[in-house]
């Protein structure tokens, strides 16, 4: 055999549902033998769900995805499959101390004729961004091994092991693979589908063996997988891509020219019930902004759904967030699971809640209108004591957003669907939003969405539906941004214009350049540093924030971990 | 020289206050120069503060940590200072993507007569439980390395590096130390002095060298650091221990017979300026209640004064919770810090209110009183077309503890205190808490504290005020805890009895048992089914859960990571 018939399942998967994965899995494993495939590579971790976190520590835990492997293994044919599961291991030198030791690897193992073949153990871990492998995980030592699938020498790997240059593929193509195999989870951020295909086709090249990179799908807490899984030829030119966020089984012969015969036997003979030819396909790429666009869709859709709610609810203000937030939770449940509520106060404009109807008129979702003017009053009333001789300030404004926290809370509990947080990254960065207030809810759809990017989102969004009625009413992203939450207030009578404001934060947090570079880099001092010490001070904030959408390469999730009491860049 | 006289500077520091750590730091270098101090030992990432997170991510601040090494330095005199320090560093193979590499150590430098003589690399990094070194840390080359100190030779290393059977002290007492001394950063948690000093007693004597272990104290978040610094004789015995929580700069002398004059040379002359003898004296170790109730009131006592507020603001219901927290509040702060404010609703017993009014008077501290009842029926009110035709329930109980949590918010916007949250362990565990009501709040002080543990430091608390006015009524300790937000509500409405629940959170939250493994341990199938159900099911919850002390050994902060998204245990 001089072919080989290689199927991906670019599946989601979620994270502790061993259960809900196998099932996903034998799928796949069914498909794969009516295709007649000789491999099925599937991705990362993929009985338990990528990450799994501290679930690695719960021996159960650990056992059961084992047993899953068994009963797949006992189920499979002809078509290898590559699947990732959590094998048990041990550390080289445990510590004296009352600390767990680790004792699980981050595998994959070859299954094929009713039994496990071969497994193989990730070797690099990675341990910086959003990832904490070498909490859980012993790396694999690296011994370089071949794996014959009928005559055809092929290399396996677990995703970081391809990301540099000496690691397991190159020593697997230097022993002679034909066909390098990598599994991945691996979340989106802004720009990583380029990353990850300018560095596969290097590494083919590099290693003149073409690379098979199998990617899951799907939103699992703040991180969305992207899928995009890809081949590259021996030259390194891209050869089959699979859709972007979307499930798919792909199948596609290879040419691999002679039999090497060499490597661990999984099935030595070729396959002789296969029949036709497939061919590989390119799915086109999306555009940047329709990308995140689609993240923030696929990251709400499947927070909602894995979690198991039926319905959200938003505080619909007639701004511009809670306009995108709403149309993004349209798209990705529909109109009728979208319970917008505006909440008009004291200070509120009547255009905002004429916008707020008007937005639900082309969405077409639900609107109830809910006063807070009495319940501001009664509370104002009961702290008459307590606030006597004070300036109104702070204090007052918070308290209605607050309140309207709470009103969406009250339909939460009473009704069950999730709130949805609708501030963006440019508030939660600098502080502009009320803990318990405007932060309230399950999920947050904007939070890593700067301001600036979530008028370019809103657009483009509107865009898609030139002519057949933009979501997004043009008043309602003309307006100037204002909280509302007194006379005639507007966001730059706090912050710096977005525009200036963006690019700061973009320097300061996602690439934790110093109050100095970013001076530099022809940025206004006193405007940097009253921002720096904006970001700074509201870390207790973000700590208490619904978890959201990662879209960047930093977000203020676990891919930012600072300390609240601190004093670093507080030079006061 | 025979004696080495030993200084050790048990300090506390601040995460990123590299300016208000370098103050301390001279402060105890000045001082040993006139105890005439051999050796000054200071702990862990001294200059930096521990745990630095992604601080270490920036260029700039490792620099500037840099820069005051070379002050200190050059300030050195003839006592020799361990200092610990971020030094730079250079990773073996860099990955190709777009993660920053890690570039720098956890050192400890030896600085001596306006130089640094020496510096040392942390080999063991400890990346489990509320640790990530492997994040930004690369690891020394554990190559061994001796000292000459006055013709001594001493051994350095730092925490972790000890804690192993074959680490660096291992290797350095193997080549000739005379002394070996490590320096930490290791936070508290209960029991955990107990096997510290275990496992330093059996290093000391395995190796057969005298170790001096020197600790930071002080709160940094949810870390304490308890301090306990502590040395033990070539036999295992222990020799000198400096309190438990308190700064404390000690300084005795000890006999290492004779020279060995091996080892790199880091002053080569024994000091002449010494005069009389210092021996080591052995604080007093508290007893496990104490210690817990002492880490509780520095941890809250750190985070309040170290993030600059003034006082505090706590919502006071009558029941235990928010009487221990107010009590710790008291001891941390004194009574004019802090603000007691209760809100009586339309369940609230009178017997409730005269309580609280009752701790007030015992503590000294100043109480409002704030009805929430009209604030309540205009949420009511408000709500009433949503809520047509609905039974009243866990919404309506929710308004009333999330108009308590918006009003302590609005006196604290208004006046400037923390909100402490009132809400303990199994409460959080079990989800029986209202986010932004009763979990609104800056910090919280029993967030790692099981409801039985409330009660054991309470009576404790009440035991040490004996005849001089216990701070907690007795009617408090003995009224059925409930959250009064419907009528005659008790916590075993929702709730098994906290005896029965403890310690099924105990074995499932912090050590990780399957449900198997606690029923066979004798609990009832139903009732841990059900409790693991509801740990699971609030993960959410505790995301936007305020900071709290950390106690145990598995909070409910970095130490526990666990996906939101996820069906692990929830077979329904």
């Amino acid at each position: 055999m001089d072919t080989l018939r290689i199927a991906g399942g670019q599946i989601d998967l979620t994270v502790g549902d061993i259960t809900g994965n196998e099932a996903k899995i034998v799928e796949a494993m069914t498909w794969a033998e009516t295709v007649a495939a000789d491999v099925l590579v599937l991705p990362e971790l993929t009985i338990t769900g990528y990450p799994p976190d501290d679930l690695l520590l719960r021996p159960a835990f650990v056992e059961e995805n084992r047993a899953v492997l068994a009963r797949l293994a006992q189920r499979s044919g002809e078509t290898v499959v590559i699947v990732g599961f959590v094998d048990s291991a041990t550390e080289d030198s445990p510590r004296l101390d009352d600390a767990e030791p680790r004792e699980v690897a981050n595998a994959a193992a070859l299954i094929c004729r009713g039994e496990v073949k071969g497994i193989y153990h990730k070797v690099l871990l990675p341990n910086y961004g959003v990832f904490d492998e070498d909490r859980y995980f012993v790396p694999g030592n690296g011994d370089t091994q071949l794996w014959n699938v009928g005559g055809l020498a092929v290399g396996l790997s677990v995703c970081e092991d391809i990301w540099v240059a000496d690691g397991p593929p190159a020593a697997q193509a230097e022993a002679g693979a034909q066909v390098l195999f990598n599994i991945n989870g691996s979340p989106y951020h802004r720009g990583k589908g380029r990353v990850r295909s300018e560095l596969l086709s290097r590494q083919a090249k590099n290693f003149g063996v073409p690379v098979v990179y199998v990617n899951r799908v799907g939103g699992q807490d703040e991180l969305v997988f992207d899928g995009q899984s890809m081949v590259f030829d021996a030259e390194g030119q891209l050869i089959m891509r699979a859709a972007q966020f979307d499930e798919e089984l792909f199948c596609f012969d290879l040419e691999l020219g002679a039999a090497a015969s060499i490597g661990e036997e999984v099935r030595s003979e070729a396959r002789t019930d296969r029949s036709g030819d497939r061919s590989a396909t390119i799915a086109p790429e999306l555009g940047e902004t329709e990308e995140a666009y689609r993240a923030l869709v696929t990251g709400l859709d499947h927070y909602v759904s894995k979690n198991g709610f039926a319905e959200v609810v938003i505080g619909l203000s007639g701004g511009i967030d809670s306009a995108l937030t709403a149309t993004v939770a349209v798209d990705a449940l529909g109109p009728s699971s979208v319970w917008c509520v505006a909440m008009p106060g004291p200070y509120s404009s009547d255009m905002s809640l004429r916008d707020a109807q008007d937005i639900c008129e082309r969405l077409g979702c639900r609107l109830s209108v809910i006063p807070i003017g009495d319940i501001f009053k009664a509370h104002l009333d009961a702290l008459d004591d307590a606030f006597a001789g004070t300036e109104t300030g702070i204090a007052e404004e918070n308290l209605q957003a607050r309140i309207r926290g709470a009103i969406l809370m009250a339909l939460s509990n009473k009704f069950g669907g999730m709130v949805v947080a609708t501030g963006n990254k440019s508030e939660m960065a600098v502080g502009y939003a009320t803990l318990y207030g405007d932060m309230a809810g399950g999920y947050s759809v904007l939070k890593d969405v700067l301001k600036t990017e979530v008028y370019e989102l809103a657009r483009w969004r509107n865009e898609q539906s030139k002519g057949l009625g933009e979501p997004i009413p043009q008043s309602v992203i003309d307006r100037p941004p204002s909280a509302e939450l007194r006379e005639d207030q507007v966001d730059t009578d706090s912050l710096p214009p977005y525009d200036q404001l963006d690019p700061i934060l973009r320097r300061y947090v996602e690439h934790d350049e110093s109050v100095d570079a970013i001076v530099a880099g022809g940025a206004d001092a006193d405007m940097v540093r009253r921002v720096v010490a904006m970001v700074d001070g509201n870390e207790y904030k973000r700590r208490q924030a619904a978890p959201g959408v990662r879209i960047t390469l930093k977000a203020f999730g676990k891919d930012r971990r600072l300390a609240i009491t601190r004093r670093d860049m507080r030079r006061d």
